[in-house]
């Protein structure tokens, strides 16, 4: 999929469809840009006027809770549409239904669809003043969620030449793994591993710059950083899986393999967490997790690309000088 | 059922219940007040500290999204509720609900139900600073349906007295043909036809003022304006119709078909289309096709009547004057 | 349960789990408070730039919808979120679930869930800056609708030290029952009486300072305030009760019994009635009835418990200052 269709002209982002193709400038913009949004504070009028539709295809509450706070933070209307995956599986329909929803003179569609390519499909066809900004399509990309990883993670540890990063689980049927994966190579991580079991490795995935374990502790030796991936309950059926418990005694993160690991050593789940399968409960909550960080970062990370796409110049100046972090009012 | 429902006793909208019985002058004057509202731009605050609701019996994402982002860009608070119909089948139970809902302070109700005469039904019984809004009663009326393609004939072709509109598809079930057909005989257009398979035309439909056709060429024939109508899937089994393959066949429209015509003939389309039943998806975003301005003109129509209704008498003239055409910042 | 949890060390408001232990001078303030959002008006900006989810366990359109125009019109950003309860049955998730939502810097849950004590659970654990207002849990408390409750009997009859109160119907299921006695005694009324059928009352229920009545006439004799309770379909079969007719007969407030009665005795129910259950329709809506007034005092009472739990000192003296009775604008 052609990833230059994000871009304008002189470079700045259009759309958000995946981090592929992204520059290293420009993802460190987006993660500075976050910065002015976290710890929460204030309401600001950065898209007062405009209208943000969450249309979404594939339901998932968490996200559209995030998307839509982002939005309304920065004074949007936000309007929330679920789709019927099942009414829209032609490509017309879908863009029957692009076309009457841009008519009504909508700025940005945040899209989560179960087809991967949904989102581009959406921006190729999308009049000038849109924006598409992807929340997920398919085993594709989930740009969003590794750019509030990237932000998490140089939180802690803001070189990340100098990090391994082992992402651990189903990194098959897995948009963040992919997302994760090209946001690392872009800021130039170490090493990059994916850890899991044969069958969800997908093939050739070595050509992504990544280095596969088939072992947990293996895979873990050394890391700075872990993510694990969120099993997915309907895929621990069948020719994939033996079963969950299998599972997590192979590949579960718990308390005892974390206390052969470095003691910085950050835990991250784009949530939500399964217990007892990919993570142990007390793991999850444990001082090593960033999980909860993840999410509040998720907002300030949306902010910052909704801001970057659909705010003024004017405003977005005015914005940066407000909300500086040394006038900062705590919370 | 009783029109002048609607109107206050100096003649001022109260209600929008149907166009039957609306004046030329009052149609006119909200098409006229629509143009305020076209071409996008900022959010107005006529309605603000205004609470509509969008009451919806009848599930209907595309309608409910065009009135929910009508009324917030007129700044009114909005809230969605969604009333399973077999809840509420019994007239007492509705009134419980309305009269619950109106000791919330609710400012307007949206409301669309299966049932013809429900918006009547409520408007009747409403307390006197409570507005109805009919957003489509069983095949009653369809009020902003048949303002909005009014305002985009009038775009395009302004003297009424000077077209031949031909209303194509299944007039029997159609609400938005009903109010099409008031509307269009208000504004005195020049010949108004439907035309359909005689198993969906009304019995003693030339009472309205029309002209019925049973064959599409023929209907077709010298026509400025096609209106099409959405065929309801759940029509096309059993009586009505032999097969949608059929239906096409016969009362489609299709590109061959339209090359007959006047090269300036309007195609109009209520939404959502059903590509190769009664359109070609090809004519469907053709050049004739004016069905995503129908879309635009919907919001922009719908923020008149709740700004006509609702509006203060003084924000109302500010609004008139901030927003009229010599002003209008580009989008 | 403990109740303290929901007051800080300097006896403040600070979650809103259940009248019990709520001193009267606090119920008091919170009455006062209410005054000064009655009779609809102006949006105010109290709760500006704040965020409030209504995170709903079980659904209810209604209540949702009440708590969610008391936090627009203190233009608060308000999002709703419906779980499937099934999703989410082990104390471990909803835990995660509500640490997912705090990160995301939501400054109050309205909550309601199946689970008597779900809220408590959400105050034990919230972050500090995070507020829990009860909307209905289980058996066991639904402290806003006691607060409106009261909020309409002083309306009425101010000195609740001379009232005679009877609740009637399904006490045993009831949290508005449980929450309206513990609110009436803490206010003083001389007398609260429980009338149903024995099946309906709970064992030791006289422990809460009630005297039981299983005749309806008699339990109705010399009241001044009679509140009906809902009852819950599902509750109608079985052991409880023979039949809803059976019910109406002998515990459905009829306008024969009503007849019998003092003619200022006030009829109150929480909503949505059952017509021809625990009361007769007409009843519903006759002279002594309050049932709408009670609507429209939730939606005051909402938001006095809002703006004291979340409003800035400033911003709540400010609002007194421009909301007092005497500048109140007429709707």
């Amino acid at each position: 999929m052609n990833s230059s269709l994000q871009l304008s002209a002189d470079g700045r982002l259009r759309h958000l469809l995946t981090v592929e193709g992204l520059s290293r400038g420009l993802i460190t913009q987006i993660l500075d840009e976050a910065t002015l949004y976290t710890g929460g504070g204030r309401k600001l009028p950065l898209l007062h006027g405009k209208t943000v539709v969450n249309l979404f295809f594939e339901p998932s509450t968490r996200t559209r809770t995030t998307f839509e706070l982002a939005a309304k933070r920065l004074s949007a209307d936000v309007l929330n549409i679920q789709v019927a995956a099942s009414s829209t599986t032609k490509g017309e329909t879908l863009l029957d239904t692009l076309k009457t929803l841009e008519a009504m003179q909508v700025d940005m569609f945040v899209i989560r669809h179960e087809a991967s390519g949904a989102a581009h499909f959406f921006a190729q066809h999308a009049a000038p003043g849109v924006a598409i900004l992807n929340a997920g399509d398919g085993r594709h990309a989930h740009p969003t969620q590794a750019l509030l990883d990237m932000y998490t993670i140089r939180q802690h540890k803001p070189d990340f030449t100098a990090l391994t990063v082992a992402i651990v689980g189903d990194v098959m049927h897995s948009r963040v793994a992919r997302s994760d994966i090209h946001a690392l190579r872009i800021l130039g991580a170490k090493e990059i591993r994916v850890v899991a079991p044969r069958t969800l490795i997908p093939s050739h995935i070595e050509a992504m710059g990544v280095t596969v374990f088939n072992e947990l502790d293996a895979g873990l030796q050394g890391a700075d950083v872990i993510i694990l991936l969120r099993l997915q309950k309907e895929r621990m059926v069948g020719a994939f899986l033996p079963s969950t418990g299998e599972f997590h005694r192979d590949f579960g993160l718990t308390r005892a393999r974390l206390a052969k690991l470095s003691p910085d050593v950050l835990v991250m789940h784009p949530g939500p967490i399964n217990r007892g399968v990919e993570i142990e409960g007390e793991v999850a909550y444990g001082e090593r997790s960033v999980i909860l960080e993840q999410v509040e970062h998720g907002i300030a990370v949306r902010m910052a690309v909704m801001g970057l796409i659909l705010g003024s110049e004017e405003l977005q100046h005015e914005n940066r000088r407000q909300r500086a972090p040394m006038n900062h009012a705590p919370r």
